[in-house]
């Protein structure tokens, strides 16, 4: 299939959790935006974002998560927690959960002392702490604000400011291997869900390999239905989507392709 | 102290965790909004959220999850996963979670087909899977579209769709009962958090009663630091609030109460 650059469906699935470490989030100051940001990033080269959790900045929590899905999962991703200031406690908790030690990386030294020198700022001793990983842990480079994220084992640990976030997946992209990329289609129409419930069902259970999710929408006083299509094998794919656009014409409405705009 | 409703910082706190349920926001589809909303709701009542998670349509992982954190915590809200179709499966899960079967509910059934009969719409078997709850489990009301979420045992089952969302949880509150409530204060000034970074630790380290979080914000060209300060005692607070001001001053930055304009 020429025109994708997908892994073939018979590619196993590659599997990740994200960890979004902060008090912020959870205690609604902050809206994450990284959650979706990643999912969509690693779908592209075959890594199925399957589950996230979003925990506070406490150390004995973030252990035993991260051991917890290390274990579960292929990748694991965090965000959050790697600054210089006495709240920023991933670094030792990951090391925590590794049972390893801790402590600076030269070249992550030498990168923030000519960062500092060349900007003007200090390189103060809570600045030297964003130069401390874990043992046996590599950099994972940050073009932005230099202080780097880092990888051990499966976790990648990354800032939780999304613009070095960003970067950060950016620089790590190279040392995951993907499989099976998900594909979608997206078909919406101006129909309740629960008129077509019944025959989506029923698409559902004849097309097992595709996931069918049906979702309602309401702008204003209009309201309809998207109807989201994944799978690995796009010819499946587009068979189904077939499928639910004469389901929605069999009740008399047009359907788009794509979100409802 | 008659300026605040607060529970007295005495008061024992209450715990919840938020799941969010659904391959939707996994995949990086839909940018989720109902944590910060539920977060920020809750904690005026006194309701602290510990853990979000977000887990995908898979009867088994439902199970699993909410059986683990029904009982770590005090409260459980779940969104997403209760309309009409397929792969709404959250009522189910959550049922068997409990080791209890599922039924039609006899008010829910008489609201939905009320709903139907004024509004035109068909009453279809598909629809009639939203009036289906655990047994034993009470109806949370839904002004807006009318099918109930429900409360089982401390686990509370909501929309995923943010708006009736919204009005359910609006209809359990009174269910809730509160804890101490976390006040915060938040100070921003255009410093680098590293550079007050070591200082802070220290007020920290003498102010264990308070939580102070250190959040670093880039805006365009001007970047600085927010220094969000939590308690359920608001005389530590406004203590704490006052060094974090002096601290920035001791820098040469004159700081703003509140988050960065």
């Amino acid at each position: 299939m020429p025109e994708s650059a997908a892994a073939p469906s018979s590619a196993k699935a590659v599997t990740a959790c994200v960890l979004l470490i902060g008090d912020e989030i959870l205690s609604g100051r902050t809206r994450d935006s990284n959650l979706a940001y990643i999912a969509l990033h690693l779908n592209k080269i075959g890594v199925q974002v399957r589950e996230a959790r979003v925990i506070p900045d406490i150390e004995e929590t973030i252990v035993a998560t991260v051991n917890e899905v290390r274990a579960r999962y292929d990748y694991v991703f965090t965000t959050g927690g790697i600054g210089p200031t006495h709240d920023d406690i991933t670094a030792d908790a990951v090391a925590k959960a590794f049972g390893v030690g801790i402590g600076y990386h030269p070249e992550a030294v030498k990168i923030l002392d000519e960062h500092y020198k060349a900007t003007g700022g200090e390189f103060t001793k809570a600045r030297m702490r964003m130069a401390r990983l874990p043992e046996g842990a590599t950099m994972i480079e940050n073009p932005l604000s230099k202080a780097p994220g880092f990888q051990i084992g499966n976790v990648f640990v990354m800032a939780g400011v999304p613009m070095v976030m960003q970067v950060m997946l950016d620089s790590l992209t190279d040392r995951l291997e993907g499989g099976a990329t998900m594909q979608s289609r997206t078909v919406t129409g101006q129909i309740g869900e629960g008129t077509i419930a019944e025959k989506l069902g029923d698409l559902q259970a004849r097309h097992p390999e595709v996931g069918i999710g049906s979702y309602p929408y309401y702008r204003g006083k209009t309201f309809g239905t998207s109807i989201v299509m994944r799978a690995t094998d796009l010819k499946a794919l587009d068979i189904v989507a077939g499928e639910v656009v004469a389901l929605m014409r069999e009740f008399g409405v047009e359907p788009a392709m794509g979100d409802p705009s």
